[in-house]
């Protein structure tokens, strides 16, 4: 018999009211409470502690992506940290903190695939330079866009969570690093306190013309975040043998019908450019290199990190919102 | 002193009169008959035979691309044969045919770099299989789009002389193939005559559905020779690390305004595909080993050519013109 105290009976979540159509709005979610899930044979029940709110979670709620939809009615899938209040799993003791698909609520329940999270981290690195948006920087730069020093990169989504990941360890393989946001307060926090080179304020400047202004050699790799029109300046501007990593698209994220692409796709035939996407998921089973490799960076004082926390699970949606508006600086995450 | 016949005295040439803004008109040539120049330290001057007529020749009528734009009046730029007349280079001998950048006209004067065309290659094979286009349909498609067996190959421009190539070697490769062409007949010469597993003619077909049913498994590797809608149309059908081979997007060579690009590029994201261009120029110093290989393929009756002859330097813009009118099958060259 499962006794709990009485906070226990019931497990509050956000759920998938509607799917959107443009932005997210209010009418998307809907709250409930339900029993506390029941771990199965080799799972865990965890108290959720943090939620990491990605880009990503708008397309799970839209449509099938790489995983399915998310089904109208259940809790909107997320990655977050939880503290295991139960386990049947004998690698993964009552007590630790691991990191899983937990989804927005109080309890979830894990399968053995949760990643514990070592004693010492804390929960914000965990949830950004550690977690999927560190490895996604790490993988996203290294792997597929392969940088060499002295090369030029360029990142858009600057200030995000991953962004602000990538053109730190661009600047640590002695790159020039030079960044795109959208306010004059974030393209100084990149310049002064993240050590990028130039940083262009693409809702006031001519980012064309900025882009080759700050990159008199070209953009040898392009890590794209945003799309659109920032996508078709980046390759208006890239060097002999530029790379475009394509890690996300928040430009049009919220369009009901896709907008067209770049007019200019043709420079990567005359460029002999390469534009390639890929997805963290495959990168799961390499995550000590980059764990290894950042947590040096950081005991070195070369790399930080900046989360942007909301408090408050009924607050998750606005959190989601805030990337979308590009209201935040850096991981943000929720505190349960 | 130099001393020829009578019809040496001159050297008839077609030139550029004025950039195509727009589908290549009549009014962008114009003929003249100038001196025969004179070869310096070690160039030879050859006697033009052959003209080979490529889609990139539109480009640099119009722009600076990988190259410096044609200059008003000067011949049309373009590779082709010529026999050797006259030789101030030990390692070209009088008599020999070679390839190089000829230009529209009937004698030309040619560097170090001409590429002497060995013994018993016939001219036609010279410029298509071994030529330029061939080249491109060998290292595109090996180097670029790397189609391993059981892959699904798709081929836009596929009865062109770069795509009819392209698809014969996958085949070689052990893959599934499947063309793009704008005529029942052209279809039936893909299938019947060149081996490919299906073909689409895109001007009467639903060319996204039909590509969903002849790839089942989706496309391993698009070669795309042609851009636009098409290209849209492959990007939706691509399949789990699908690559697109950016060759040319000829659909709009002749557009004064850049058309939209494909409104999908975000499922290279979530399909982890590649898109790269190439350009031939960087694959000339390992054009043995293609040469080798496509030898090998042509007396193993593997490989086969087919070739759109025109006759007459002036009829030059005439047989550019079939390229965008897509009346070839094969590749288009000029014999003088």
């Amino acid at each position: 018999m499962r006794v709990y105290g009485a906070a226990m009976n019931t497990n509050r979540r956000i759920t998938l009211a509607q799917r959107p159509d443009g932005p997210v709005a209010a009418e998307c979610f809907a709250a409930d409470e339900v029993d506390v899930p029941v771990p199965g044979p080799g799972q865990i029940l965890v108290e959720v502690s943090w939620l990491s709110i990605d880009p990503t979670i708008r397309g799970w709620m839209a449509y099938d992506t790489y995983l399915p939809a998310i089904e109208i009615g259940a809790e909107i899938r997320s990655g977050g940290l939880g503290k295991v209040i139960e386990s049947n799993n004998d690698k993964i003791p009552v007590g630790s903190t691991v990191f899983g698909t937990v989804g927005w609520q109080q309890y979830a329940v894990l399968g053995a695939d949760a990643m514990v999270v070592p004693e010492g981290v804390e929960p914000e690195a965990a949830l950004s330079v550690f977690g999927v948006t560190g490895l996604t920087a790490y993988f996203g730069l290294l792997d597929i866009g392969r940088p060499v020093e002295g090369e030029t990169v360029l990142v858009s989504g600057a200030a995000g969570a991953t962004g602000s990941v990538v053109g730190q360890i661009a600047k640590i393989k002695g790159c020039r690093v030079v960044g795109l946001a959208g306010s004059d307060e974030k393209c100084a926090w990149l310049v002064d306190q993240l050590g990028y080179d130039a940083a262009i304020n693409y809702k006031t400047e001519n980012v064309r013309k900025a882009i080759n202004q700050h990159c008199p050699k070209g953009v040898d790799v392009f890590f794209d975040n945003v799309g659109g029109d920032i996508l078709e300046d980046a390759i208006a501007n890239l060097a002999l043998r530029g790379r475009v990593v394509m890690c996300g698209a928040i430009s049009g994220y919220n369009d009901s019908v896709p907008a067209p692409g770049p007019n200019n796709l043709t420079t990567l035939i005359s460029m002999r450019g390469r534009m390639e996407g890929f997805i963290i998921l495959d990168y799961f089973a390499r995550s000590g290199e980059a764990i290894a490799d950042m947590g040096g960076w950081i005991m070195e004082g070369k790399l930080t990190y900046a989360t942007d926390v909301v408090e408050g699970l009924d607050n998750a949606p606005e959190a989601l919102d805030r990337l979308f508006t590009g209201a935040n600086a850096g991981k943000v995450m929720v505190k349960l």
